[in-house]
């Protein structure tokens, strides 16, 4: 690209440096920018700075919060026996939008991974435990994707519950084919573990 | 979507302001930068604060500039007898791509179209008229958009050149079937209109 303009040229490299933009896009928003007010850029760029400078992580949960609390943590309405045991903060936000669970979270970071090198110190497991073995928790959903590395999480979490012989219930989230999937259009993997993990016929 | 952060969601609303950019990709956008240093948003948001405040347009072709005259009108070594007619400036970057123009520009920040509001006065189409009638300029290429409004728009210049009496030369781009291109993937109008405006074979 051509650029009679340095600053124009600057600022589609900034664009351009996000995940997923590519220089074109970045040169329709560069533009998009100059089309507006000062203002709007103004308004854009601090509310950036002022997330990224503010935002902390729930010292409970450690979900992305305002304040050392985050408001699920903080309401008192919620149930605290259960907590469900997530990889990431959209993940805590995709079950939220269901409002299916009046639970606790808990965010891993990410799940155990050597090949990107990720271990169980860089997650928030001992803090789990910790969290299991101060408070009185019942349960502990494991909402995690359903891969080697969600497994070996999963499995890692349970071995060390039972080292520290810790009394609580695991359960993981239900998998199956989707409601109002069709059959044929479902993966065999998940077909073949949802006629294997058949649940009894209710009337209710 | 349910935000545990305002600071979180107000960075999303921010992105998703952004034309092209949903909520989802916004979201995507901002806990990328939550996952950075500050520093990166704040050389990311200086970048674009910068651009916007100290853009100006080119006080000849009314390109963007860093400067009151833009870098290509200022190259004393540009043929300054031809002027290439656009609409915007990402067509002027086009152009510059190919290396294949080496005169100079004239963004006329649109094309009249009634249907949006647009009228002659709200291009640079009495300014492009000015330079014509006070420097040396032999041709004007029209490269504008073989739309209604790209022609109206064409038409109108050209009618105003004459009333003037100004003597120049008007071309404009030539259409047709790209290099390189099969002749059953062209559309219609293309194919249709690049037999009708055959040009004599050449030996070179």
């Amino acid at each position: 690209m051509n650029f009679s303009s340095k600053l124009l040229e600057d600022a589609v490299d900034a664009f351009a440096s996000l995940p997923g933009i590519g220089r074109k896009t970045a040169l329709r928003l560069a533009l998009h920018l100059v089309n507006q007010e000062t203002e709007q850029t103004e308004t854009f760029t601090e509310a950036l700075v002022k997330m990224r400078k503010h935002i902390q992580h729930c010292q409970i949960c450690h979900n992305l919060s305002d304040e050392s609390t985050c408001v699920i943590c903080a309401d008192r309405r919620r149930d605290r026996s259960v907590i469900c045991v997530v990889e990431g903060i959209r993940d805590v936000m995709a079950i939220e939008d269901t409002q299916q669970f009046r639970g606790l979270y808990h965010v891993l970071g990410g799940i155990i991974s050597p090949i990107e090198g990720v271990g169980p110190n860089d997650l928030e497991i001992d803090s789990l435990i910790h969290r299991v073995q101060q408070d009185e928790v019942r349960e502990l959903i494991m909402a995690i994707s359903p891969s080697i590395e969600g497994d070996t999480t999963i499995f890692f979490i349970t071995k060390k519950l039972k080292e520290l012989q810790v009394d609580v219930q695991v359960s993981t989230i239900a998998r199956g084919v989707s409601f109002g999937g069709e059959l044929e259009y479902a993966d065999e993997l998940t077909l073949g573990r949802s006629i294997v993990s058949r649940v009894p016929y209710s009337k209710e």
